[in-house]
């Protein structure tokens, strides 16, 4: 028999590039169709950010090379800011760095793996760097660099200054195996198609290995309003939140400690908290205790606070949505954009719903979800939007599920988006969203209902008219022999009557 | 407009630990029902690896204290042989640290996050330490412990050595608030009775809140193999896992290296490698370059090797299987563990299906998945098994989805489970591992058709019987008048004759 000593002698510790290598599944890395779009979405997703947080309108350029059985280069462009030299090994070649995991903001990435895991999956399947080309206001750099796994760390293993021409931006090109491009739902055509639509201010190009190029045009030249950084609302805190926050924090007191670190905290709530939770204001904040932090975070939930606000959230709006959902050409289609509420207590989120009938839909439901705009392409049978949807009853609205053409448009926009998994394709079923997202979807669809009822008003008096029409010949025959007058002006009387009561 | 310095200001590391803080959805702990589960998820699937490994039947005891509103104290203890006192930092305080994850073996973990995570949910909800008891032949220590989350590292915050009374083995004691327990199909109970179910060798006990104790008996009292740690197999290495292994390797050249770090590879295959790749087996294994390593696996994927052992792939055995859903109570059972099969080139996994009619079943299909024996309660949706079962042209099995009263057991065993996500409640979508799964299930299928049809055949039969019987008094009064014989012996004689013939 073993004992202990002999178990342990084997213990070891990953790195967490090492453990997403292993567990590539969880990036979203499952064969070769899906592998292919995830990298592009991971590139695009970084590319869109970096203009966004730049206020840049978006220059999007994808292009996709064949170099080989399942081989693949691939290489996306943005007209952003460019990372200075020294972010670079970072940006590319280090999991969970990054600048929007710990900012309290709006954005597509929240992760700081996406972009690194795509470096990662171009090395280990072809042992390539991947080459990153910036341009700042300062400098622009040509570098190539790998990852060290183990460590966790990229590194710069050639770098060329490049003579500033005036253009600002980042180009990433990488090169994949166990890849591969075939045009259908799940391939990046398909994804840039639903980037385009939920972000209709970007212009999004798009060169296919057989050199087609493809032109995603922007239909909106407003440029959304930037996300901004907001402050956690007490009550989406835990204890803990709270007690890390208070370590790390420039105040001195509890007081001017809430006042200045959360949302929605005026003197007067202060005072509030401190009669609730027996935690004085004076109390100095580097002292509070777990039980301190506790008290107060009860308090927090027993107290009335301003919802948070949605000041930072930047939906796509509903004007948008119809003009992204232009793109499938539809007969009728209807948007909204829904209050902003929050889930866990206090993480503010916004739904909005859109709807598309006819047009290029196929028959029978198509969902596209996103989340910050960023199509989810995968994982639908395990995401909070799916259920929603499975979850309405269709008839209601006149809507066959295997029939009415019909495609079904939901964009969930937080500070923070509850992703089941690393590879950020589906929404946990917080139920919160679950309730907005169904409100939403139920909100277009009251819309769709008028539209098809109005519709079969308009077939049914159409027919109506056309039966009256069919025997406007032999009725005005007889009233013209009745009444003596001439057949052809009663007959044009006729269907004057006619086309005026059912036009 | 920023430039990319002003946008770079906010670029920060995050550790892993902080990482699964803020997306702890990944980790399964969404809503409190979930949640619940998930704790005692990690901590039995710690347990029972802690025994497997060390080749102890298991006797692995639960227990769930309420303590307040949605405030619970979960404790598991097995019969292992404890961890040593350097261990248990890491064992239950650091994520990716184990003995696991790097090792090519079977086992419920394998990323050396969940028993961490769980102490970390605890942590962030309740801030109280983690208790671990554990014994082992050396010592025996009571320790409590915390995490500093921004360092990823489990700090003893006091321990206690306690005087040994012969008992070894670990038991961890956590307190949680925000979850909550319900007795439903995504309960502890169930996850238990599902652990019983897949674990036949096992006894579980286990004590609910409101003190009722319930045993999972151990319905086998032999031992699972235990499993092995497998070389890997040529067919399923990358050019980048090559290259790692090279370099840690302690082989010089590369005819020693592939010959004992790898599987299947004789003399004999090494030099066809060599012929194939056109790379010297004489090479020294630290010069091999990326080119070499690419056309040594490019090589591997044009020779036939043996298929990779599956000695050290542990399944549950088709006679244990049926034990565990004897638990049902089924009118009906038969079960079936598949040859061993490979994905992703060369990565072992077996399949084994079961499948329970009638007795403790519900109307309507019930899938019980499991991945080494380790039941997946959650995201069924999302999971190859899920995807598998739904492929299947259910009528020509006579099978109603809605009303048959069916319940399908599906165990997914390998060296690695493709999971979709860290909370691993679901496996990847890879071809042949839902191939296998499809075969498996509709191997039962069969067995289930032909007691269905021979139910159905004895139901036709006992009815033909009964009318027969029914009109034997007054045939038999009819013959013996015209026989002359006595109308019982006659009657009798008909019985006897009808029942031979139908029973």
């Amino acid at each position: 028999m073993k004992t202990a000593n002999d178990l342990f002698k084997e213990f070891k510790i990953l790195s967490v590039s090492e453990f997403f290598k292993k567990n590539a599944d969880m990036l979203g890395y499952t064969g070769k169709i899906r592998s292919m779009t995830i990298l592009v979405h991971e590139m695009v997703t970084n590319a869109l950010d970096a203009c966004e947080e730049a206020g840049i309108l978006p220059e999007i350029r994808v292009e996709i090379d064949q170099r080989g059985d399942s081989h693949y280069e691939i290489s996306v462009e943005d007209n952003a800011t460019g990372i200075p030299l020294k972010f670079i090994p970072d940006v590319f070649g280090k999991m969970l760095a990054g600048s929007k995991a710990h900012r309290n903001m709006q954005s597509r990435g929240q992760q700081g793996i996406g972009v690194s895991g795509a470096v990662m999956y171009s090395q280990v399947t072809t042992g390539q760097p991947a080459v990153i080309i910036s341009s700042t206001v300062e400098e622009m750099w040509e570098v190539k660099m790998n990852l060290d796994l183990q460590k966790n760390v990229g590194k710069i293993i050639e770098k060329n200054k490049i003579k500033d021409n005036g253009w600002r931006g980042t180009k990433i090109v990488i090169e994949a195996k166990d890849v591969t491009y075939i045009k259908s739902k799940y391939s990046p055509y398909n994804y840039l198609r639903m980037s385009s639509i939920a972000n209709p201010h970007a212009r999004i190009e798009f060169i296919e290995p057989d050199g087609t190029k493809i032109v995603f045009p922007r239909s909106s030249k407003t440029m959304p309003k930037s996300p901004k950084i907001m402050k956690l609302h007490p009550r989406g805190m835990s204890t803990d939140d709270l007690l890390v926050m208070a370590r790390n924090c420039r105040a001195r007191k509890l007081g001017s400690f809430l006042g200045s670190e959360l949302a929605r905290i005026s003197r007067k709530k202060a005072e509030e908290i401190e009669r609730v939770s027996g935690v004085s204001l004076d109390k100095n904040v580097s002292r509070l205790t777990w039980n301190d932090a506790e008290r107060v975070v009860n308090a927090f939930k027993e107290i009335d606070f301003m919802a948070p606000s949605s000041e930072g959230l930047i939906p796509i709006g509903e004007e948008n949505i119809i003009k992204g959902l232009s793109l499938i050409n539809p007969e009728f289609s209807v948007a909204i954009t829904r209050a902003p509420r929050t889930y866990r207590g206090g993480i503010p989120f916004i739904i909005e719903a859109g709807l598309a009938y006819g047009g290029k839909s196929e028959p029978g439901i198509e969902i596209i979800r996103y989340a910050n705009r960023s199509p989810l392409v995968f994982d639908q049978g395990g995401c909070v939007i799916n259920e929603a949807v499975k979850n309405i009853d269709w008839r209601r609205y006149r809507v066959n599920l295997e029939s009415t053409p019909l495609t079904i448009f939901v964009n969930v926009t937080s500070t923070h988006i509850p992703y089941t998994s690393a590879g950020k394709q589906a929404i946990a079923m917080e139920e919160e969203i679950f309730n907005e997202v169904r409100f939403g979807i139920m909100d277009t669809c009251r819309g769709l209902k008028r539209y098809m009822d109005s519709k079969r008003k308009a077939y049914r008096k159409k027919q109506r008219m056309d039966s009256l029409l069919k025997y406007a010949p032999e009725t005005s025959k007889a009233i013209s022999k009745l009444s003596g007058r001439d057949t052809d002006k009663v007959k044009n009387l006729f269907i004057k009557i006619i086309e005026k009561k059912y036009a």
